[in-house]
C-alpha cells in the first residue's frame, strides 16, 4: 500500500503536520486569574488561534512537540495577564488643562481658574473648536500610550461637546481609535456630564436634549453604554433616572458617576436600573453597596482622581469584599481631575492610597473591569477568551501594582495580533 | 587672482561655508530655566557643537542661515529642557520587593515580613549573592527607563554590599552604566547605609570598616562623593561625623540621608561639613534649614518614598524658600521604599504631595539637582553648558509635572548624541 499510493499518504502525513494554533508562547508564568492567589501557571504555555486563545496551561501538559502545534513558537520568560482593561476613561479631549494645574498649585481660587477660562468649560470649549481630525490626533496619542503599558480594551466617554454634533464628534473619534489601533473601544455617551453654557439655569431641558440625541447617535452605531455625572454640581438623581429609562428604552446598559463627592444614592440608582457599574463610589452608603451586591453591580474605583484632588474620604472597600462587590480600576483619564495614561499607575495608586492587595488590583484591572463594561470574553486567560494578553518582564505578578514609571511591556497581543512595543 | 589661485579661492569659498554646529533644533519653545519663569524662548533655536551648547536664542536672532550654520537642522514643536538630572538613587540592586510590598498589603507586620527575609538585608544578600553581569543587566533596564523619560545624568549609590568586594561590584556596575548609555553617572559611597549582619552590635567597629575601605574604593576612580544614613534606625550623628571627615581628607564631597523620620540635626552636620545636599529632610529644624542656607547646601527632597510609606510629615518647604535653600528632586529609587523609574513621575508627587509649582520641579528635576552633585555646567541651557536636552511632545512645561504615565518624550541627547527614544 505503500509503494501504490505514495501521494494519499504524503498527504495525510502533511495533514498531521498541518499546526492548529497561530502562535503559542512557552516558558513564562501565566497569572490567569481563573482561580484565586493570581491562577499562576509557573513554566506556562499560551496558546493562540485567530483572536481566541486555544490552550492554556504548563508546557509540561502540551499535546504535542511546540513547533507542529503551533506556525509561531515564542519561548519567553516573566509572566503573563490578560490585556489590561481600562474601563472608565475621558481620554478624548483637546488641549490639556496643565496651566490650570499649575495655576492651582500658585496658589490661584478655583474662581480666579473659572475667570481665566478654566475648569471644564475650557475643554467644552477646546472639543467644540477642534476639528476631527486634530482630535482624533491628540486622543490617540493618549490611546497608544495606555496600550503601550498594557491595555488592550478602553472605556471611552463623551461629555466634553455637550450637543449633538460634538458629542457625536466625540464618539466617532473613539471608534476610530479603537479601528487604528487594532484594540477594543466600548463608546458610552455621557452628554449628561455638565451643563453647556447655552443652557445654563435649564438643566431640565438640557436632560430633554440629551434624552433626544441618545437615539440619534445610537442609530448611528456609536454608543455601547450611557453614563451620567450624578453630583450635587452635576444632575440631580430625578434628572439622571430620566437619562438612564431613555437608555433602557433603547436596550443599553448604564454606568455612573456616582458618590464622588457626596451620597446622592447612585449606587442604588445604578442597581435599580441593573447597571454595569457605579464608578467613583467614595461616599456610598451601607444601603448603596448591599444594592450593588443584589444587582451584581461592578464598583469602578478611580484612584487618579482621588490622588490629584488629595481625597481622604475611601471608598467603603470592606463592604465592598464583605458583600462581594467586585472592585475594578479604571485610570479615569481626563485633564482635570484624572490627568492619568497608564493603567499601572492606576493600579500602584491603588495600592497605595486604597490599601488593595496587588492581587485585588491586577483583577481590577482585568476581570473585573471586563464585567464592568459587560464583555465576558476577557480578563481572564482560558481556552476560548479572546487573545488580549501582555507579556511582562518581571519576577513577580505583584511588580504590576509597585512600580512607579519604569519599562516593563515586552509584548502586548490584541485579539492574537501582536501591537506593541 | 580668480585664475591664478582657484583652488586657493575654492579652499577660502569651502571655509566660509564649514558649518560651524554639530545640530540645531528650531522651533521649538525653549525652557532655558536661565531666567525666572521658566526663562522661556519661543520659536527658539538650539545649536551644540561636540558636547557643548554653542548657541542658544531665538529663531529670529540666529547669525545665519540655518543649514550654513550646522550639519543637522531638526525642526521641532513642543518644548525643549535641559536633560533631567537624577541626583539620589539607589538603582543598582538585584531582585526586586514586590512580594514584601505584597505582604505589606496583605496585613503582614514588619517583624513577619523580616522573618520572611525581607527589608533590606534582603537586598544585600542578594547584592551580595549576584554576578557583576546579572547585577548590571537588571539595573542598567532601569536606567534605561530613567533616560527614556528624559534623564541624562544620574546620581548611584552604594549601600547593599556593605562589604569591601561587594561595594566594590556596586560601584562598577555604576561606572558601567554610565558608559554604556552614555550618559554622566556620578558615583556615591554609602557602606554607611545599614549595619551588615556579620557586624550585628558593633556599629562602630563598622565604621571603621567603612573608613577603611573608603581610600581603597576611591583609588580605584570608584567614588565621587560620600553619604551615610544617619537615623535612629541607622547611624548615629557622632558616627556620620567620622564618615565624614574620613571623606574630608581625602577631598571628597558629601551628601547626607538626614532627618527623614526624626530631627537627629542631620542638616547642620551637612551644612557643618559644607555638603553638596542634605536628602529627605521632612523633620529638619529651623536651625538646621538656617544653616543649610548659609553653607548653599540643597535640600534634596525624595517624593516617591513619601508616597509609597503613606507620610504626612512635610519638609519645611516654605522655611527652605525663605531661607533661599535650592530645593532638588530626585527618584530615591530604591526597591523598599521608592520603586520609581520616572523624574517625571517624582515631579508629579512632589507637585502633589507637596504642592510645589510645575516650575519648582522642573528646577528642582535639572538646575537644583545638577547643583546637587557639584556640576555646575548642566541643569540649564545656554551657551557653554553641556549639551544635555530632552525633546518634549508638549504644550507647555506644566505638563511635565501633571501626567502620571504617557509618552512624553520626543528625544533626549547627552553630550550632544541622541540616546533615545
Ligand atoms: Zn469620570
Ligand atoms: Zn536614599
Amino acid at each position: 500500500m505503500n509503494g501504490q499510493r505514495p501521494w494519499s499518504f504524503r498527504m495525510t502525513d502533511t495533514r498531521a503536520q498541518v499546526q492548529r494554533w497561530d502562535g503559542l508562547v512557552l516558558g513564562a508564568s501565566i497569572a490567569t486569574l481563573d482561580e484565586d492567589g493570581y491562577g499562576a501557571i509557573h513554566d506556562g504555555a499560551l496558546a493562540w488561534r485567530g483572536d481566541t486563545l486555544a490552550w492554556v496551561g504548563a508546557r509540561a501538559d502540551l499535546p504535542g512537540a511546540p513547533a507542529e502545534l503551533a506556525r509561531e513558537v515564542i519561548e519567553a520568560s516573566g509572566w503573563i495577564t490578560p490585556g489590561l482593561v481600562d474601563c472608565h476613561t475621558h481620554l478624548v479631549f483637546a488641549g490639556d488643562r496643565a496651566r490650570e494645574f499649575e495655576m492651582r498649585l500658585q496658589g490661584a481660587s478655583y474662581e480666579e481658574i473659572a475667570r481665566s477660562g478654566g475648569g471644564i468649560v475650557s475643554s467644552v470649549r477646546a472639543v467644540r473648536e477642534s476639528v476631527e481630525d486634530d482630535l482624533f490626533a491628540q486622543s490617540v496619542a493618549r490611546a497608544r500610550a495606555l496600550v503601550a503599558d498594557g491595555a488592550t480594551t478602553l472605556e471611552i466617554k463623551s461629555g466634553y461637546g455637550l450637543d449633538l454634533e460634538n458629542e457625536r464628534k466625540m464618539l466617532r473619534v473613539a471608534r476610530r481609535i479603537g479601528t487604528e489601533l487594532g484594540i477594543t473601544v466600548r463608546t458610552t455617551y455621557l452628554a449628561a456630564h455638565a451643563l453647556p453654557p447655552e443652557f445654563a439655569g435649564r438643566p431640565d431641558a438640557y436632560i430633554d436634549a440629551v434624552i433626544e440625541w441618545l437615539p440619534v447617535l445610537h442609530a448611528e452605531g456609536l454608543v455601547d453604554a450611557v453614563d451620567a455625572f450624578c453630583e450635587g454640581i452635576g444632575f440631580s438623581p430625578a434628572q439622571t433616572r430620566r437619562v438612564f429609562e431613555a437608555a433602557r428604552a433603547l436596550g443599553l446598559p448604564v454606568k455612573l458617576h456616582a458618590d464622588q463627592l457626596s451620597d446622592l444614592g447612585g449606587a442604588g440608582l445604578v442597581a435599580e436600573f441593573g447597571g454595569l457599574s457605579a464608578d467613583h463610589v467614595e461616599h456610598s452608603s451601607l444601603d448603596g453597596v448591599r444594592a450593588m451586591a443584589e444587582a451584581g453591580a461592578v464598583a469602578v474605583l478611580l484612584p487618579g482622581a482621588f490622588h490629584v484632588l488629595r481625597e481622604t474620604k475611601l471608598p467603603p472597600l470592606d463592604a465592598f469584599r464583605e458583600h462581594g462587590v467586585r472592585m475594578a480600576l479604571a485610570t479615569d483619564c481626563n485633564p482635570g481631575t484624572s490627568p492619568l495614561q497608564s493603567m499601572r499607575q492606576a493600579m500602584q495608586l491603588a495600592c497605595t492610597h486604597f490599601r488593595l492587595t496587588p492581587e485585588e488590583a491586577l483583577r481590577g484591572a482585568t476581570v473585573h473591569a471586563a464585567q464592568a463594561l459587560g464583555l465576558p470574553d476577557r480578563g481572564v486567560l482560558r481556552t476560548g477568551a479572546r487573545a488580549d494578553f501582555v507579556l511582562w518582564d518581571i519576577a513577580h505578578p505583584a511588580e504590576l501594582g509597585y512600580w512607579l514609571g519604569g519599562r516593563l511591556v515586552r509584548a502586548v497581543y490584541a485579539a492574537g495580533t501582536r501591537l506593541a512595543p
